[in-house]
């Protein structure tokens, strides 16, 4: 592994070499795995095939783009990274994700699902334009296939005029979760009788019958060539016009290497559909590869640690469960993060109102919608960078014609070590622009416990967001009001929200020098809080979010709008993407730690 | 039509009645269109088909949702609300798209592509859990399935138990624009040689050859079994596990009764295939349907006036066209709004560098992200309302990579008698929430072409926006900087953007007791600007966008961060939902037209 510096290294090994190559990759994944924390089943599945990738194209020339890039670890240690990759999502280090600015080899930014084939798809074009070499490939899971932007570039890619290859890296992920009908073509495919042995059979067919007649013949004939047509079309992928290729073992690199070839060499766009098993290679995650898609610290010879946590997610969705078991219109949605989102229990218990409708968000909305038209109280359970590719159906189809839905908006805030592409930062920006919506932010567990009971009473439209882990439990207060304050300064005032009220608090308990307002409700802002809160002379208000279009923002501006004198301050996330590194610390460069809210007043 | 008050007066038509009434819908759709404007190709296209849905179905338990909902009219009309149709499009009068608040028979809010099915599907899961009566039917245009929401709701409802239904309005737009390989799918269902036909010819063939030994006959059998499982596979839908009917002749309403029928009856989710001809009975429309989508008012018998218009699209148009004259890097990339955009010219003249990916916005955005990463400048041209479909796509694939890319905004601000779903007023609050994303705001053609030549010089990811129609050029101002400075009050100021600045112009010429800004880089906001305006006492900022998020929440804090101590009043869009009107009346109706802007320090 120590002497792989690059693809080219990769193309001049023997062919004997490469099963050691892929042994020794797998080791250094589970070791660093083991001890960063990372994305395991999904590295481990896809070792032969980057491997086979790297040798049949030149990188950088041939633009390999993975689709979610949480897949991309081999092909980080054979592009030039493997002395880097103990640093994997650690602060200044290794993303976990495909970053162009980390290696000319990473073509495309990558986090989110289902984008790969849109951008190979235009670096395609841009080559072709250009006349420049190489082509560009797209590796692609069967999930991510359950998202509609797939279909859209597959759709449009399907005229590509040369080699712009598809591969469909199909670990059977959608059919475990089975979430709809593109699995079932993917499984019928998987088992389909070969077109040659069919074409064998009418053969012999015909020869042992020589004698019945010219009519008859010339039928058998037309059959012949219609089912060839027919066969040819047997797919969903040879329905849209790619060539088709597969299914093969993606742990065979000898085989693998051989489509590839044909595809390179191939001069219309091709899909090479891929069988890879999820964690191969480590009995623990091949046993449970749901289980050990993203993991924490472990153990390699224990295995990691895959019991139910108790976190803002898991309160979330026990919650729900309760309230659903007294309550016959509340259902829970979910696009493809049912364990992620806390609903593994709900999803069992109540498998008529547990909705898994793929990695589908802009679908997710809009069914959820569809649910409350018809007179039900859908929960979308989501991860806030995830709702982003739902904003104009939250506007477009729920906030409209203000429907009763709730969002359950998950890892809201920081989420540490997954980086920029996953910070949930934007949403209270976004949200906040969208009439009728209404926001909520708690702090604790019993505070999220709180608000989504009652808020499954109320005929609202809102989103309740919270953060990714734990909370920290350092305070009691009540958080019934739209917002709680605390202190008799009366004079300098701190305001904030949602997980980072604890270290405002603990800097209040220890200062004394300020007051604190915990907004409970973040949206829309009552005239009862800018009445309290313009009394103050000097206000700081800190906000795990991006401050354009953030709560802060909307206060100041109210404030101003009334008449407010005073100083104003905001310590948020400015217009940049917030990069890996883990909670805590991330939490402290952008100044939203304890010890910031201590010093607030001293600076301003 | 005028005895029609409900779906059941269709009901109890005779057969030889149906006829008249297609007339007579068509009668009023053409001549309330000639009066108001409106959509009319599509709505002359499915007029049997509504005809038939309310003979079969009964709406409102029956929920249909009309894709997009512009072809909704004679729905419109046959749900009772033929006496108010004269109010089309109108303010205060019916909407041109299904509003729910304005009748039961409108399911869901429709507007945007592509979200019937998923839309639908909420509602059928809906009416199973609480044991109710009745389906939902998704009518959908070939065009809205190049979205990949269509397909995500595909894919998840193939599952459905029960008569779940999908129409496929096929009338061939997809295919006219050349879109993508569904489109082609399409075109060869409808030429496919039937499948009883076939079936017939393999039982006369058995029954001629009696002779030939039970070995041959059970070969033939298995052909006939396997080959028959290929049929009912052999397209997408069928692939994706529906039962599929058609294709049918749209405007025959008996076709089409049989069909919706056998659906209803069905227990399992079907999509029926429709064949129509868009503009169809008006024959204008019917040659030319492209150019009849939506139309302004015109005169009958001569015909809509399709000529190419001088405005703000055409003229980004024309700058693009010029422009990629000399910069063989310069492309353009449309979502299924080449017309619209002002593309025509481009699109014919630079082929090679111009992409209609279809109603995709998301993959539309990536798809350009990829040109740029492989060297290119693309330009995205959209309409402000349907590029939130992009949003995530402007964040995760061409933001995070700060990328060379252009987005020409087209639609921004009020639109007009479209209404709620097409309002252009969420942008500048998205946009501005987006690290990297730098914004401009022309107020006219000469600022437009401008901006558009600069931007394409450099490398910064920018989004150009400006309203729809023409401009109101009563000024001649500089607008080389970042904002231009009018008068020397210094006390009372007017900051205001993008078209509505002739409102303040016009204000400010007759007023001279305040000074104007005109900003004409929007974000982000330079420290210049700040200091500037921090001058002033008085300050009122107008917005032709939503309050939350805008450029004047912006401004206001970070005046309110560097200490200003003066009025600052904002007039923008509140946190509601903008109805139809035309835009005079509307900016009107919000504060924003010349008269407002001269009272503005009266209010103060």
């Amino acid at each position: 592994m120590c002497k792989i510096n690059s693809p080219d290294d990769v193309k001049s090994l023997k062919s004997e070499e490469i099963p050691i190559l892929c042994d020794e990759i797998r080791e250094v994944i589970i070791d660093t795995v083991s001890k960063n924390g990372g994305h395991l089943a999904s590295n481990l599945g896809v070792v032969e095939l980057t491997v086979a990738l790297h040798r049949v194209f030149n990188s950088p020339e041939d633009a390999i783009i993975f689709d979610v890039g949480h897949q991309s670890y081999t092909h980080k240690l054979l592009t030039g990274r493997y002395d880097k990759f103990s640093t994997l999502r650690t602060k200044d280090g290794l993303s976990g994700f495909m970053r162009p600015s980390e290696s000319e080899h990473d073509a495309f930014v990558t986090g989110h699902s289902s984008n790969s084939i849109s951008a190979a798809y235009g670096i395609f074009r841009a080559k072709r334009i250009k006349n420049e070499n190489g082509t560009a490939i797209a590796v692609i899971g069967d999930g991510a296939m359950t998202g509609g932007m797939g279909y859209e570039a597959l759709n449009n890619a399907a005229s590509a005029k040369g080699n712009f290859i598809v591969i469909l890296n199909d670990n059977k992920m959608s059919i475990s979760r089975n979430v709809g009908a593109m699995a079932r073509c993917f499984s019928l495919l998987r088992t389909r009788p070969k077109y040659h042995h069919f074409k064998l059979a009418i053969n012999r067919f015909l020869f042992k019958i020589p004698y019945f007649g010219e009519h008859a013949y010339n039928i058998l004939l037309r059959i012949k060539e219609y089912f060839k047509k027919l066969v040819y079309r047997n797919n969903v992928f040879m329905s849209l016009g790619y060539n088709y290729l597969g299914p093969v073992d993606g742990h065979n690199v000898e085989h693998l290497e051989e489509l590839l070839k044909i595809a390179k060499e191939y001069n219309r766009p091709t899909v090479i559909h891929v069988i890879t098993t999820k964690g191969k290679g480590y009995s623990y995650a091949e046993n449970k590869p749901n289980s050990y898609h993203g993991v924490s610290p472990f153990d390699i010879t224990k295995g990691a640690d895959i019991s139910a946590k108790n976190d803002f997610s898991s309160v979330a969705g026990l919650t729900l469960e309760t309230l659903a078991e007294s309550n016959d219109k509340i259902c829970a949605v979910t696009a493809a993060m049912t364990e992620g989102t806390g609903l593994s229990v709900f999803a069992k218990k109540f498998k008529n109102r547990f909705f898994d409708v793929g990695i589908a968000e802009q679908h997710a909305v809009t069914f959820s919608a569809g649910l409350a038209t018809g007179g039900l109280i859908p929960f979308f359970c989501v991860y806030s960078s995830f709702l982003q590719r739902g904003y104009d159906q939250i506007i477009h189809d729920a906030a409209l014609a203000n429907l009763t839905m709730k969002f359950l908006i998950d890892r809201a805030g920081i989420v540490g070590e997954d980086g920029e592409s996953h910070q949930g930062v934007f949403d209270v920006s976004y949200l906040t622009g969208i009439p009728n919506m209404n926001v909520y932010s708690p702090s604790c567990y019993d505070e999220l416990k709180y608000r989504i009971t009652e808020t499954s009473k109320n005929a609202e439209l809102c989103a309740i967001r919270y953060p990714r882990g734990c909370e920290n439990k350092n305070f009691e207060v009540d958080f019934s009001g739209n917002f709680t304050k605390l202190g008799t300064n009366g004079k300098k005032l701190i305001i904030t929200y949602g997980r980072i009220f604890s270290n405002a608090y603990e800097a209040y308990l220890k200062s004394k020098k300020f007051d604190v307002i915990k907004l409970n409700k973040i949206f829309p802002i009552e005239q009862s809080l800018v009445e309290t809160v313009i009394k103050y002379k000097k206000i700081h208000f800190f906000e795990e979010g991006i401050k354009s279009g953030g709560i802060a923002e909307h206060i100041g501006n109210l404030l101003l709008e009334n008449g407010f004198k005073g100083e104003y301050k905001i310590t948020a996330i400015g217009g940049e993407f917030v990069p890996a590194g883990t909670v805590i610390e991330t939490l402290k460069s952008y100044g939203l730690d304890s010890e910031a809210f201590f010093d607030a007043f001293k600076e301003l």
